[in-house]
Formats: C-alpha cells, structure tokens, sequence
C-alpha cells in the first residue's frame, strides 16, 4: 500500500446496496432513497459526513448533509427524478470548526484561555477563508459568505472585548457560515452505488393478458389484430394498464403441436404461438393470420388512445422453420450427426422448439442478433418487454440487453417471467429485470402469504425485486381455482390486485372462472388456448366483471395500492381472515384490506390492528368505508369485527375515515 | 459494458468476508477456512464450483473442489499455513459433461437415442481431451489420465455393443477421469478475499504486566531491568506466555506528574511512563534509570530462555522533553502563539502531554518517523507490539504501519489497547491489530457476559476481531474488584482465562488483591504504580498465586482453552452460575467450566446440558474430572448438581471423561 490513505474517516456498511454494489438498487421518478453508512473516524472529534449523488453517466453532483442517528451511524436522502442511474457515495470527514467549538463551548463557560482560543478561532476561520481565497467564478452567495467570514476574522484576531468576541466565535451565525463553505479535509469515501430509476409503471399497474387469434367477444375462425380492436374497449372499460399478448409471430410447421399439447398437428391446428418462425419470418414479423407489421402499429395506437400501454413478449428460442435456423446454424446446439439439437427432458422430447446455444463460439454475433429484436420493437414504440423463461438464457446477457435497451430508451420496462429457483428468479431482478413473476398462484394460506409478502416487502429483497402478481397464466391454472367456485377468483384476485402494487389476469379466462384442467392435479388448462384458438362469451355468468373494474378504479384513486413497501400484516383471531394494510406518501392515505381466505363459508372475527400503521391515534373512534360495497362502519381502538361471506365480494378495501379526514 | 461477460454461473454472497472484503478475515497457522458461496446459473444444468487460494503475493494457485449445500450454495475449505496474508476467489461454471450424463441416465434407462447419445459422448470426451493436445509439461497423472481418455474415446466413436458402451460411458471411472482434466468454460468468479494468518501467539496466550521501576520481590528504589531478571522466574513459574512492560522509555521532567497524578511532581517523584522522551532520548531509548539497550537485550534474552516473549508497548505521544518537540515541531498542532498543543479535556490539562498531529502537512514525514520506531524494536527481535489507545491515532495510519511491519516480520503481532465505541474498536481490528482489549472488565453478570461473548463468538466479529480479556489494568481497578475479597479475583481470573483464548493480568497487584481506589466511585488505583514505584511483598497472603499457576497450566495442556470459535453456554437453573463448555480440535478435548458469579454466597443449581455440544452421547453416564481439584463426580445426562463455594476455587474446570475415554 502507497502512502496515501491519510483520510480520518473510514465509510462502512453502506445501505441499501445489493451485493456489495455489483448491482444497483431499484427506484421509480420521484422516489426519495434513504441512504445509511457508518462514518468511523479515531479520536472525539466532530464527525460530518455527506451523501453526493448524481444520475449517471454526467450529471453533475449534489451533496445532501448527513444526520447521526446512533453508534456512528448517520443517515441523508435524495430524490431521483428522471428514469436512468444515478450513483451515490457517501463522504465522511472531520469537522474542524466543530471540533474546536466544542472545546470552545466548555472553555467559555470556565472562562478559560480566552484570548488564545480566540486567537486560534480567528485561524481556523483564515484558513477556511483562504481555501476559497484563488478560486474563480464562486457562486455569487458564496462571496456574501466570505466576505463576512473575512469581517468576522478580523474581529476576532484582535478581539476589543473578549467576551462579545467569543459570543460571535461560538454564534450560530459564525457556525452556518462554516458550514456553507465547506472545507472537507482527509475525508474518506464510500465506494459508489448505482441506483436503477424506471418510470413509474414499472414498480405498479394491472396487467390484462389474451390471445388475440380467440379475438375474445367474436366466434368464428383465427382472429385478427384488427377485429381485437374492439375487445381493446372491454380491457380498457375494466380499468386495465397494459396489454400484454402472447407471441405474435409466424409460427412453424415442423413438428408443430395439436390440441391439449398432442404430439402432431392436424390440419387445422394453429399451433402454439411459442413455437416462432416460419418461412413468413421470425421475431420480427407478424403472424400473418394476425394481421400485418401495419395492423399491428394500428393496434398499437388504439391501445394508446385508451391510455393502455402494450406489453411485447419476448421469447428467444426457435421453430425449426425459423430463418435463424438456416442463416445461423452456429447460433444452435447440434447432435453429432450435424443436425440441430431441439429441447428434451427425457422421455420428453420438444421437437418444435430449438433452444439457442449461448455457450457458441459465435456467441457475441448472437447477443448482436438477439438485441436487433429488442431494438427493432423499441424502435416500433413499444416499452414493455414480457420475457418468457429468462432463467434458461445466461444471467450476464440479460444484464447487457437491459442495460444496453435502457441506455437508449429510459422508459423500456422488461418484466421476467421466471418459475425457478428463489435465488435465480433474484438474480435475473438484480440483473435488471425491471419486475418478475412471482410464486403468488402457489400461496394460498394466509399463512403462506404473509410469509412471502414479508420476504418481498420487509428484507433486502425489495431493493432490487418488484413482484407481479399473477393469479393464472395460461401454463398455471392454480389448484386453488380448480373448484370453479365465483369466490375463488374474487379471493385471488383481490390478493393479487391489493398485495402487490403490479399484478395481472389471464383474460378472459380468468374473469370468466374458467376451471377445467386437462387432468386431475395438473395445473394445465384443458382445451388451452397455447395449441387452439377458442371462442368465449363476454357476457357469460357467473363472472367477476364487476369486481375487477371496480377494484381496478380504486387502484387508481388510491396511492397506497401504487407502492409495495408500506405493507403491514394486522392480527385477527381467526386464521382464516387476513388482514393488511398499505399507505400512500400523503398522511391520510391509508387502506386496510379485510379478506375472507375460505371459499366456501363465511368467516368472521375480531381485529387487533396496529393503528400507528394506519395513521391512526391510540385511542378514540374512526370511520371504515368499504369501497367495494359504499358502505361505512364506525369502529373503535384496535378491536373491531368483522364478517364476510363467499356469496358477497369476500373481501373489504375499506378506506379509514377520520372526523377530520372526511 | 462490453460484449465480454458470458460467465454462465453468478458467484454471489461469499462468505466469510468482511466489509465485503475490504478488509481480510484472520486466522492463524493450522487452521482450516471455510468458504460459502451462492453459485447461481440459468438452467438446469450441472453447476460446479472450485475454490482457489494462493499465499500472497505470488504463491501458487491451489484448487478445491466445493460440495453442494441446499438452495444454490456451496461449501469448500483449505487450511493456511505459514504466517502471511492468503487470498481466494470462488469459480463457478457449468460442467457439460456432468449435463449430459444427467440426461443419458435418464435416456439409458429407457433405452432411448443410445447410439446418438454415445456419440455426444464421443465428441465431449474428445472436446475435453483436445484442450489438453497442445500443452508441455503436463504432470505425469495426467498424461496417463489422458491416454486413458483417447481409449474411451475412440471405444463409443465405434461402439461395438451399444449396450457395453453404454456402461463405459455410465461409468464412475470416465466420470472421475473428466473431473480429473477439468476444462471450465464460461466461468464466473468472485472479487479475491482475503486471510490475515498469524502465528497462534495471536490468537492464544497469557499476558503478565508489570512495572519494571517497582521489580516486584525487591524492596528499595527505582528497580532496574537488571534486577528484574529474577522476577521473571516467579512470572514463569506462574504459567504467563507473555511479558507486558508499559514504556520504558526516558521519562520527561517538564509538567511532570506527581503521585496520585498531582499536577506538579516533588523532587523525587519518577513521573509517568506514559509521558515519553527526555534528553536521554524517545522511543527507540531507554529510560537510564532502568538501564541501558544492552540491558535490555539481557532482559529480553531472560525472558525467551523462560519460554515466555516480550510485548513491547507503542504509545505514540510525546513529553514536551522529547527530542521530536526540537527536530519535527511540524508534527505536532501548535497554538496561533506558536507554543505546542498539549492535550486537554476542559477543564483539564494534560501538560506533560503533546499528542502528534496526523492532520499536519508533514504527515507521510510522521508515517514514516512512526514506523522507523517499530522497525527498531523489531530489528532487536521485538515481535509483540502493545499499542496504547490506538484509537486517537488514524485508522488508514495502522492499517499502513501494521502491513508494512508484518509484510517485513510476518510474525509480529499486535495488540490494540483502544476502550472507545464498539464501531471503532471494530474498525481496529479490521486495519489489521491482531488482537484487541475488550468491555470484558464492566462485564459482571451471567447474562451481560453471555451476550457479549456471544456477540464476539457467535457474529461476523469472530472473523476480525480476537478478544484479550483484561480483569485488571494499570487504568482499570474494576469496581467488581474493589471488595478485595479473594472471590473476586478468582472468579474474574478464571472467567477471563477460559472465556477468551488471551487475557492477560496487570500484577502483582492483581494476584496480591490490589483493591483500594483513589477515591469511591473511581476506577483509578490509590498509589498508582503510574505515578511512583511500589514495593511488593509476593508472599503476602491471600493472594491467588496458587489459582493462576493451576488454571495457566490447565491452558497449556487443553486445547479446548486456545480457542473462542467453539464456545458454547449451557443452561441452568441459578443465575448467578454461568455454564459454558469448550471444545479443541479433537474428539475428545471438551471443558466445561462453572462458575459462581456471587462472590459472598454459596450458590447451587441443576444443569442443562448440550451434550452434543460437549461432544456426549444423548444418553448415559460419564465422569466430570475437576482440574482445579482433581475431583471426579459421576454424572448422567443433562441434569446434574453443582455447588459452588466463595471459599475454594469458586469454579469448576471439568474435562470430559467418559468410560472409553479413560
């Protein structure tokens, strides 16, 4: 080690930080970061330390000033503004002033040394004068300041009376005036930290997913995006955010799936839309049974003008008609004999898809080729990439993909549709994933929830990781919904649509309570619309129309469903019930949700709510309003009853009501 | 970011590390590091993992293999030797081969693609073999396991019998012969960690200080080093590893303090050791009183033959006297008058005083001057250096001087006598002491003291941090001491040498029951030997000579005492005993200590054991053989009684005895 690590002040334990910095921590525009470090200095002088932060990759730095919470640990914020990253370090250094104002203070009271403290204040004031003394184009406050330092120097280097003189030495004016023009000296720094700042929509809005050939609303044969312009009025009248639609290009012959997943195709059969390229094209072009390249930027412009965002998928893996197959042989896997190797998990075998080879010789041209797909949407307008299995493509890659999407396009969300293994779905976050599925279909105790909603919402996690949840999907038809019953998906849905600020359906299905699996314990649609196309009737009872569009409405009336991190889990004496509750920024912004887990009876009981959560006094009586139902109940302290039935929503949204809130 | 990081594994989360590696764990000679880490991969392929260290800075590299734990993490170790620092990095990448074995498995037992699947086979084994074709000097292991590889090669290229191929490639031996020719690609790898590796002296030893002017035994004036010499074989006699003097450096004469710190000394008053640097010379002479550097060499001769070593005390300050005053005034602070700073905490001076200024320009001159004084002592074959409030000093300044000295004496050894905020204790440890004072001498009841060895044993601070547990210093007459019952110093002597692997006592006051303080409420010695030399009377009774010899001998033998990592506190049912156990490296070395905290009653109470912990069967009888008293109770199972007398030892120091292990 050189001579020269002279700074007093070693910065440590930096929080948030996701592993040690190698990633950046998650925020959206306008969100405050709350910064942490330990500021270690020797002796008992005065520490002071500051956060600087600025967004990446040259904009200019902002200081905030740090405050000392306990046993060396200080804390400052800032806020980040525009989608990009921002980097944030923290500096600590001491404080001479401060120091020998402490000293100062118990002299003065002792009327010890006066004169030569003084006389070393008058110093130490100079010599903070004279860092400034050459510099030009000072800030034209900065030279206010000084020149009053310059007076106050004076005054004190030869002091007429000596105790007026040690009033302005320990004066609160002489300390701000130090402060301001800061003369940090040995100071010791923190390794920089990224934050990753998207726009908004990336940490919250409701997601509708349907296959458009079904075109859902019409019977008759494969759909186009022309004629699903109309369902597009349906999805924006339930108060959706985005749409999101399965693949939509050419989709191969060779080995091409039939009905319910049948090894062989019939005539008729469409094919599964993931099975992508035909001699019509790859991930570039459209199905043309769908429409043109032109019907889809139609499409895309009607989904605007509902104030709908779409959703793209993304899903890198090969039909063996896909042109890739011929003009990149060396982007695949091959068998011995030469020919390309298709996926399998013996004795399966997917001969309709062939996985790319990201361990290839050739793998730099193939990241090239993959992100002109990203680029050639992007460029198209769209914003929001769905990836489909990202855990089997190497984690690095995605990381150069966003980063280097991002770089051009700020505002580009990517949402990673991972079911693996917890630490993997992670890293894919860390790595830049903007929001990822979930294993919410899977948790259906409250028990269960409440546990994973912790992981989430209340560990590191929740720097880096923006759940979406998702009740079904067209591969996860949840166990919990196989009963068919109208309370089943109202209970889920409104878990999936208040737990988590982004969550989405797989429509119409989902709203139409389709339940039939394609065997007892499988999770499998029976009749699924990957290998058919299907016709469905919007006007079909029973349905849960009514409570989407309704709780979609209050999602965006009401901020504390747009955020994760306000999360509180209340007590209730019944296991059945659960209860939580979520606040936005502004003070009486808080909801708490009431819902019956049980399908089939009705349940009831009493609360011990945590009131301080609420933004509630300990004491006294508020109102509670249902804002599914319009209906308003008085309660009281922390002890409160409750009761709901399958037959009704299930569940309360209600909004606390206090005399002077209303 | 470049088109450059195709690694297929992530290595994330190593542990242990500190700072997240900014600083190196520490161990000592002989033992063994064990490294965690999450290798996370898309996929489902086989992962690997290999743990590398070398000795820095240009040892080889040697490999581990890591073995799976659960949930994507990894375990490997690798023992340390020689005094030094190590570093290692944890690699992971995906084995192609363990990948396809995984699926031919599957496809062998269903008899599927056989033929196609050994010539996969065939390519990978010539793939593997082909990185090893063109490279010289291949170890000889090698060359065989690679002809042996061409034979299999060429057997499934052709395979004359699908099904006798089929096991050749199934089988164990081509397994182990490719894990043999490793050819990772596409690895990822952590940053390097590094492993600060002491000699065990670091982590294991006790300490005796005492003042050499008094030389104990001998009644008279200022004592010599000289005469000290026969003190020495009453310190040996005693079982001490290490001999502790406060300076013994010239004293300086300007502001002298007086016994019992009186601001003026009389004519005869010796002054403070503390207060270094006279005409005669600073820190690399000794105080002519005492005698001269050849005298010391004789001392420090007599202290080796005794099998004990020195600790030489570093305390960076100087008296006005000190020759540094006239040749460096630069670093030093100085008032605006130009007269030096000496150090004060208003309203008191400490005049005898100059602290050094690690803010002056001139500080590299300073670094430098400091360190020389280290070399001095070193050269001189001083390796134990005791560093006297190192926490007024800057941090980045130790970590400097301590890995300048070790990377030149690789066995020396540092000793951090900083009582200040835990933070910054910590942060002294981290920068490279290599063993520091503790909060164990305001620690007093059961529960105080278990949290806080917890805290030392059971967190990350076991990996930087080795306790030195002091009962007494020239600085700290504990208030638990102040009784002077004979209780008090046994329970405290044996609390320190068998809770903490070092500890160390100030004597002879400590085993003569030293006990009135110079005022009530005060932890300050009446006649403090800082300030006057004192006569002692080694054969004054009480005293706790006897408990001290037995209990250092009981050290010596036990490996179960020269170590913290294993601590472990039981259960039971008083809570003014404290039950605790510890273990060595063998299977039989545990210890379980009982000690009664009350030092007036006699207190009795029923254990409850971990007996997995003391290395016992669930069930059974075994024998408890007291080594204080050399006892043997018949015990069984968990519960037992015990009964603990402030009039005997107060303690029991049990070996473990069970019927085979007699």
């Amino acid at each position: 080690m050189a001579v020269d690590s002279k700074e007093r002040v070693l910065v440590l334990n930096v929080s948030p930080a996701v592993d040690c910095g190698r990633f950046p921590i998650k925020r959206v525009s306008g969100d405050r970061v709350t910064v942490e470090a330990d500021l270690i200095a020797d002796g008992h002088d005065v520490v002071r330390g500051r956060l600087r932060w600025r967004k990446m990759p040259r904009g200019p730095w902002n200081d905030a000033p740090l405050v000392p919470l306990a046993n060396d640990r200080y804390s400052g914020e800032f806020e980040v503004g525009s989608p990009g990253v921002y980097e944030y370090v923290v500096e600590g250094y001491i404080d001479g002033f401060a120091s020998w104002r402490q000293r100062f203070d118990k002299k003065r009271e002792l009327n010890q040394d006066l004169p030569r403290e003084l006389a070393h204040c008058a110093q130490l004031v100079g010599d903070r004068r004279s860092l400034y003394k050459k510099r030009r184009g000072l800030p034209r406050t900065l030279v206010g300041d000084l020149s009053r330092l310059d007076e106050i120097q004076a005054l004190l280097a030869s002091p007429a009376d000596v105790s007026e003189s040690a009033a302005v030495a320990a004066s609160d004016e002489l300390m701000a005036l130090m402060d301001r023009v800061p003369g940090p000296r040995f100071a010791g720094k923190s390794a920089a930290l990224r934050v990753q700042v998207d726009r908004v929509r990336a940490l919250t809005g409701a997601w509708y997913e349907f296959f458009p050939r079904s075109c859902p609303g019409r019977s008759g044969d494969y759909g186009t995006l022309k004629e699903c312009e109309t369902f597009l009025n349906y999805v924006a009248d339930l108060g959706f955010d985005v749409v999101y639609l399965p693949p939509i290009h050419p989709i191969g012959t060779q080995h091409r799936k039939g009905a319910n997943n049948r090894i062989s195709a019939g005539p008729d059969d469409p094919g599964s839309p993931w099975a992508i390229g035909s001699g019509a094209g790859g991930h570039t072009a459209i199905d043309p049974h769908l429409g043109t390249l032109d019907d889809f930027d139609h499409f895309h412009h009607r989904v605007r003008d509902l104030g709908m965002e779409l959703a793209m998928d993304v899903t890198l893996q090969c039909s063996p008609d896909h042109p890739w197959v011929q003009e990149h042989p060396s982007w695949f896997s091959h068998f011995p004999d030469g020919s390309i190797q298709y996926a399998e998990n013996p004795p399966k075998k997917y001969e309709d898809v062939y996985p790319l080879n990201f361990e290839t010789e050739d793998w730099a041209a193939l990241w090239e080729g993959l992100w002109k797909v990203i680029l050639f949407w992007a460029e198209r307008g769209v914003r929001i990439f769905r990836v489909d299995n990202p855990h089997t493509k190497p984690i690095p890659f995605w990381e150069w993909l966003i980063a280097r999407t991002q770089a051009q396009y700020p505002d580009a969300i990517f949402l990673s549709e991972a079911f693996t293994r917890p630490k993997l779905m992670y890293a894919l976050s860390k790595a830049g994933f903007s929001q990822s599925y979930t294993y919410f279909a899977w948790r259906n105790s409250p028990g269960d929830l409440r546990t994973y909603l912790m992981e989430l919402t209340g560990t590191e996690v929740k720097e880096f990781f923006r759940p979406n949840f998702w009740p079904n999907t067209p591969d996860i038809l949840a166990d919990y919904l196989q009963t068919g019953k109208p309370a089943a998906f109202a209970i889920r849905f409104v878990l999936a649509a208040t737990l988590a600020a982004s969550y989405g359906i797989y429509g119409p299905a989902f709203e139409l309570l389709e339940h039939v699996p394609i065997a007892p314990g499988s999770e499998e649609y029976d009749h699924s619309e990957k290998y058919e196309v299907r016709t469905w009737d919007l006007h079909q009872t029973p349905n849960i129309q009514d409570l989407i569009r309704k709780v979609n409405r209050i999602r965006h009336h009401e901020t504390a469903l747009q955020n994760n991190s306000s999360l509180v889990f209340h007590q209730i004496d019944n296991p059945q019930l659960l209860v939580y509750s979520k606040r936005g920024p502004e003070p009486s912004s808080a909801l708490l949700m009431v819902v019956n887990m049980d399908q089939t009876f009705t349940q009831a009981g009493w609360t011990a709510l945590d009131l301080q959560a609420l933004g509630l006094p300990p004491e006294g009586a508020y109102w509670v309003h249902d804002l599914l139902t319009d209906v308003r109940y008085h309660w009281s302290g922390p002890y409160n009853y409750v009761e709901l039935h399958p037959q009704g929503y299930n569940a309360h949204i209600f909004r606390i009501e206090t005399e002077e809130g209303i």
